[in-house]
């Protein structure tokens, strides 16, 4: 006789409703996977009285998430923001429920507090869902990837910017024109900034650096820069280059600490992550002996997402059921995060400069001054633009810091009119 | 105080003296991931006189496994062949002991035995290496899809082969010079046989079919065709159709079994797998809710191997101090395998034909009498070949049984002189 493992689903948003449809259209499957049925026995909503589709029974409906937690053995959490999400999570950790959840928002700020109270308790808490939709990415960096050292991860990990990157690459539009078009699609909030200034991304990356090196690592530490300021020049530039332009949420290990940084990236046409167009995620992960991993695949959407929630819900009855839930390891000496003027990174800038003899030399010592190396430098003079000349240059690694100072030191220079690009290169 | 727990290695080549190196080099971050210090034990050889290397200890090796096993608490498979590893494995997994291994050809030709010997003592058995070396495949298609229903895997899981193909392609050289290339590289084995014709990318796909679908699938119910056939022209061919031909292993999941089979195939210049360059491995996985995920990364190679090896070593670890090993899952009611004669897909086939009035008719009315229907079809009249022509056709999708029927009919049809190439394609 299989037992039965009650559920209690705090949110019926589209994620929300795909998870109850997916335990209801899928319960035999889930039950020989899981070692118990999943039944859902309490739906937690603001507003009973709208209609949340075929696969939720009314009658399972009730705003008071307290009750819903004490009456249930799991929990699933897609209410959405930090609030009521982390009360309520609060307390079915401290009761020793096992919690799912998909609220990124919450993991990047309040992760580690969190964790530690599962630990506290013994209580199993998962989150496959908060970062890349359904691309497996928790157990693969947390498990498959424990006996290795991972060193950096770089992630497509906003679908929205993607789309809208991947559509001036491939038409050669204007931000604004793709975002319009990226807003009639549905694939832009009304309120775009979460997207576009990079903050969603940001949030990721917080996690990717908490599941990569073992610890809560929040979104207020996470350097971050959105795509506003790519235009149609750079693309075209980065396509004569044999690169494209992605937003890519990098965290990486130093020395002694770790680094993460949010903002628009040159890549090499032939890096892995270049191929990954539309609204589609993926994340490239380094490690001292496996080398370099992808993993590709849908970011967002119900099914995916729900896809990941029940994954985490199946593995967590069936670790209840074995007697051991799977313990939340922290790290014992966590890196601390570094500021992101410690980024080793490569620059590539496009100035507009005075055709004068001589300007290449000044401004060649500007970079020298602050020991930057210069790997190309290529002038174009427009017709019509007498008198001045875009400059492209394409630095060697250097310190974001001295990177930062000389692109200030530029700015003061009389020679330069203006410096209109500012993109950093990453791969090989 | 962190407790000990001792490892025996049966077996120190490549992968298992890379095994040594991180268990030493890494000793203490893999100490508090896993909860306890891992301490090679006993190294078991045939030869003990060879020299393993400056990670082996050499009062460690020995050639008894039956003794090595017996005073570890954790065992490490990497002696290659079924026997005697098959042997070792059971006599461990009899004991309750953990066992991690690397062993594919065991795997396919005995899993289901092993898996089975493994749940009934509660013993944990894990396998990642044994798929697509350093490639996360085993948590996420066991774990993390648990609440998906995984409908296909398609692998590129042999290097050697997509080096080979991948070559062809960038520079349209021959499968002959290409092989010779690769043997002089070192990507071949001095009997290129097991890869070439596809026995080791069908040891995988009996391992991809018992991750997605649940029980234990063996490599002789994998239909098989090697990349021998495959000629200059069909990758141009192919290249002219902005396709590329891959060896691929294909597991999916239909009406009342599983499919799997290993051949050349060609896929669309814009599927994830196309972009799969040299020695790579990739496995393209779809399931109902996720949609189309893909994992990437390096098939083989004594580091990356060993570290699939040591993160299964860790969780082995980790669960068995939680006092809980990870059971052993075995699917309730697995589904058969079927016969290749049930798969449906489609053909791309190359017929050398008399360039005479009606042949085209006669050609299609071959493909009508079986049911199968053209999706396009091209003559192409090369000069000096008066009389005769090169003759391209695509069907849409149909049974195999139906398209392998019309392969036959068209062989004794009197106007084919003959047939040089049958492939199948895949994807959209």
């Amino acid at each position: 006789m299989t037992p039965t493992l009650t559920v209690a689903l705090l949110g019926a948003g589209t994620v929300g409703a795909e998870v109850a449809r997916i335990l209801r259209e899928d319960a035999e499957a889930l039950a020989e996977r899981a070692g118990a049925r999943l039944t859902l026995n309490a739906v937690v909503v603001r507003d009973t009285a709208a209609d949340r589709g075929p696969h939720i029974d009314p009658a399972l409906l009730g705003t008071d998430a307290a009750t819903a937690i004490a009456g249930a053995d799991l929990v699933v959490e897609l209410m959405g923001p930090v609030e009521p999400a982390r009360a309520a999570i609060t307390a079915a950790l401290s009761a020793g429920k096992a919690v799912v959840t998909g609220n990124k928002a919450l993991i990047a700020a309040h992760g580690a507090e969190l964790f530690a109270l599962a630990a506290k308790h013994g209580a199993q808490f998962s989150y496959e869902a908060a970062v890349a939709g359904a691309i497996p990415i928790l157990r693969p960096l947390a498990e498959s990837l424990s006996g290795d050292t991972v060193t950096r991860v770089m992630g497509i990990v906003n679908g929205s910017t993607n789309f809208i990157l991947d559509k001036m690459d491939r038409e050669g539009a204007s931000l604004e024109d793709v975002m319009a078009e990226a807003s009639a699609l549905g694939y832009l909030e009304a309120d775009p900034s979460a997207d576009v200034e990079g903050h969603d991304a940001a949030a990721k990356a917080a996690i990717l650096a908490t599941l990569a090196f073992g610890t809560g690592y929040t979104i207020d530490q996470v350097h971050t820069e959105g795509i506003t300021s790519v235009t149609a020049a750079d693309v075209e530039a980065a396509r004569a280059a044999d690169q494209v332009i992605k937003l890519l949420a990098i965290v990486e290990r130093t020395g002694d600490g770790v680094l993460m940084r949010v903002h628009p990236t040159l890549i090499s046409r032939d890096h892995p992550l270049a191929a990954v167009r539309g609204a589609f995620n993926a994340v490239f992960v380094e490690a001292e002996n496996a080398g370099q991993l992808m993993f590709y695949g849908p970011g967002a959407g119900g099914a995916p997402t729900a896809s990941a929630v029940v994954g985490d819900l199946v593995m967590a009855a069936r670790r209840q059921l074995a007697g051991a839930p799977e313990p939340t390891r922290l790290a014992a000496s966590p890196l601390p995060a570094l500021p992101v003027q410690e980024a080793v990174t490569r620059y590539a800038l496009a100035l507009q400069v005075q055709d004068t003899p001589g300007v290449l030399a000044r401004i060649a010592r500007v970079f020298a001054d602050q020991g930057v190396s210069i790997e190309a430098m290529r002038q174009n003079i427009h017709a019509g633009d007498e008198g001045s000349a875009e400059l492209r240059i394409i630095t060697h690694a250097g310190a974001e810091r001295a990177l930062d100072a000389t692109v200030s030191a530029l700015t003061d220079l009389d020679v330069v009119d203006s410096i209109t690009s500012v993109l950093r290169v990453e791969g090989n």
